[in-house]
């Protein structure tokens, strides 16, 4: 490979500045392999994924697999999540658009720019290939995953026979506050990295691309992972300042993740064969009210979610990973852990053995117009699926949860995620063959 | 000092995982000295500070010294800036709340939690003293920097006769599109830090302990500094893609500082006495069209900027750090920097001498509701007299930048930020005394 080649479509430049050591990565793009010189002068990128289907190079997420990136690679630690509109009636428009997406999409996941050209090389006459917000930034283990929502399924574009049949949109639950705004969507990108400045700079890219196909609906950006999703992760807290996620689903349990994370081919006979591999998410826009958890005693905070809140071990319990015993009795002699204890609610010995993938990000968006921060959890979910899974834990949840006295579901959206590609092949291309 | 003390203040716990070598800084605190120790296997944070008047320690920034730190303390990579309005007529209430911020953000600063007791010491009846989302975070070279708003200075704590001259609200410039639910405010809070969790952690807790002194009237998360303030520091990019900032004052140039930044004794006579030292902070919402600007050919980006968006070279020069010469001609004939080029009209020649400090974040917040993104540049300058040095340059901006067409002013405000604090002081003293 030529160094013009490589200066030609790299992202990246040597930094003049405290610059380390140089590593350059062959990837082989859609239209062609390419090169990319990588800036590691950088080390706030915390990354050292475990090797997972979607392996890792330094701190570039494999973007081609069995399964999608940003799944069960490990949560990095910032995100920006967008849902779009489809605004065009033109099938082929969008089916032309998902190809172009990912083509994009494996160029930023490599660190490249978003198209050939680039920041500067399309010459003075032309809008940039490429934004150039990310231009002197590393990949920061950037993961792109697309999904698609029931509303993809109408009668526009004819894929209605293609529907999965658990692509129903979420029932309502009790004490929702759904806002529509922030809600639904016929396409969502999540795009994750350890540099919120990598995540935005993906989303506003393919956003660019898509001009006259999709329009933005909603978007949220996230500050901080709430959940680990390999088991050598440090689990993170969330904003009830409680370590989250510590039950979590972990990438390394395969056999956990083909029964409660990935669509099995029997679950998407015929035409919605194209979903096999894939997963469902849950997106749940959580504002909580932490003026008034703030005013919270220790005791009452840590029995409602049944936990401790410095270690993070099960009430009765020490350590973070002691397992959850609900027949300990305190000194009390009732049960250390309440009976309707967020972690006994949501727990899978009282949900005939449900689990999910978690994978959500705390949030803050400015002030709620009354004297409040804006904050809360900005919930994802995979799993197999949300109606089978999501669906009753959050029955659950809504109807005895002592934390819905702190929380209020501002958003909700259910996406269809395929599964990963191979080598020579493209989003949308098994969805419109 | 014991072991007893250091485990009861300590934000930080070492982690089990991938630990490093373990540090511990001694502080000296408000009421007495305290210790922290801090884990340093979370690599993320890369400042590497200059020795300024706020001299640093790993990845922590001093919180006293001349001056407040956040000013010319090199720029965080993430920022949570929040404006509040004073609820109380309560001018007592007020001081003490001022007090208790400085203890809380002198430990906060140092990696510790918010007060002594902290997430779990303050037993289990009752509400923990901090909120425990970084509990395990380390300091991220966090600053926190106050301001007063001019509304602090009507008839309500009787500190009329206190307001420095030069603290009026800004007035109007020619496209301005303010929302006042973005704009104003009595006091200001801005938290920088390289992680953004630790930032919104900082001011979530100053709003906790200012319950029914203060409420939050607007807040703007910032996920990427548009500005660098000290030599070393690479330029960073706005979402416009172009380095920002080149330009900038920097911390080692202290005669300039002194000229344009720090306000003088002979500035603030008699009762205003109590803001020499200090600096005003400027903040304008800046919402970025960036789908019209993405549509822009590479030539007329750089032609309304007046440098490569490559290198960030002024136009005819070929590095970034090249002086601007506006009698250098292109090929053209012409200038090589357009007269009206955003760099020409902002430049010192142009405007009389007059340049600011800017440390301003690039910001996405959601959708706009009509199909794109909310984001744009969250600009904050610092200024020796904004109605001197931000007003005339606005001014000259507002009437021919060519930006204009791509960009529109949604919130603004100015406050006053006092100088910084000696050993024995607290926030406010100076001001209510």
């Amino acid at each position: 490979m030529s160094d013009e080649t490589t200066s030609q479509v790299s992202r990246r430049r040597l930094l003049g500045v405290g610059a380390g050591a140089a590593v350059a990565g062959a990837v082989a793009g859609v239209g062609g392999a390419y090169a990319v010189s990588h800036d590691r002068a950088d080390a706030r990128s915390g990354g050292d994924p475990t090797g997972t289907d979607t392996e890792s190079t330094n701190d570039m997420v494999a973007f081609r697999g069995e399964r999608q990136a940003g799944i069960v690679t490990p949560a990095q630690d910032r995100m920006h999540f967008v849902a779009l509109d489809v605004v065009t009636q033109d099938r082929a428009a969008l089916a032309a658009m998902l190809k172009a997406w990912t083509r994009a999409a494996e160029r930023m996941t490599a660190g490249a720019e978003a198209a050939p050209g680039g920041v500067v090389g399309g010459g003075p006459y032309r809008a940039p290939e490429d934004t150039g917000e990310a231009y002197d930034l590393d990949a920061s283990d950037l993961t792109i995953t697309i999904g698609y929502g029931p509303s993809l399924f109408d009668d526009r574009f004819g894929l209605a026979d293609r529907k999965p049949a658990a692509l129903e949109d979420l029932p309502g639950f009790v004490g929702d506050d759904l806002d529509p705004a922030r809600s639904g969507g016929d396409l969502c990108i999540q795009a994750c990295a350890n540099d919120p400045q990598v995540a935005v700079h993906a989303v506003r890219n393919l956003v660019r691309m898509g001009f006259g196909v999709v329009a933005v609906r909603w978007s949220q950006l996230g500050f901080g992972r709430t959940s680990s999703t390999t088991r050598n992760q440090v689990t993170p807290r969330n904003m009830f300042g409680f370590k989250d996620g510590t039950n979590n689903l972990k990438a390394e349990d395969a056999d956990a993740l083909d029964e409660h994370v990935w669509v099995q081919p029997a679950d998407v006979p015929g035409a919605s064969a194209w979903m096999s591999g894939g997963s469902y998410l849950v997106a749940r826009r959580i504002r909580m009210h932490i003026e008034i958890w703030d005013r919270t005693p220790l005791q009452e905070q840590q029995d409602i979610i049944g936990r401790d809140k410095g270690e993070g071990a099960p009430l009765g319990q020490q350590a973070e990973f002691d397992p959850l015993d609900f027949g300990k009795l305190g000194a009390d002699g009732k049960p250390a852990i309440p009976v309707d204890a967020h972690v006994a609610l949501a727990h899978e010995s009282r949900l005939n053995g449900i689990r999910i993938l978690r994978r959500g990000y705390n949030f803050t968006d400015g002030s709620d117009g009354v004297g409040h921060l804006d904050a809360g959890l900005f919930f994802i979910g995979f799993m197999r699926d949300a109606h089978q899974q999501f669906v009753p834990m959050q029955r659950s949840l809504a109807a005895k949860d002592g934390l819905n006295e702190y929380i209020e579901h501002t958003g909700s959206a259910i996406f269809a995620c395929p599964p990963g590609l191979g080598p020579d092949e493209h989003w949308g291309q098994t969805l419109f063959s």
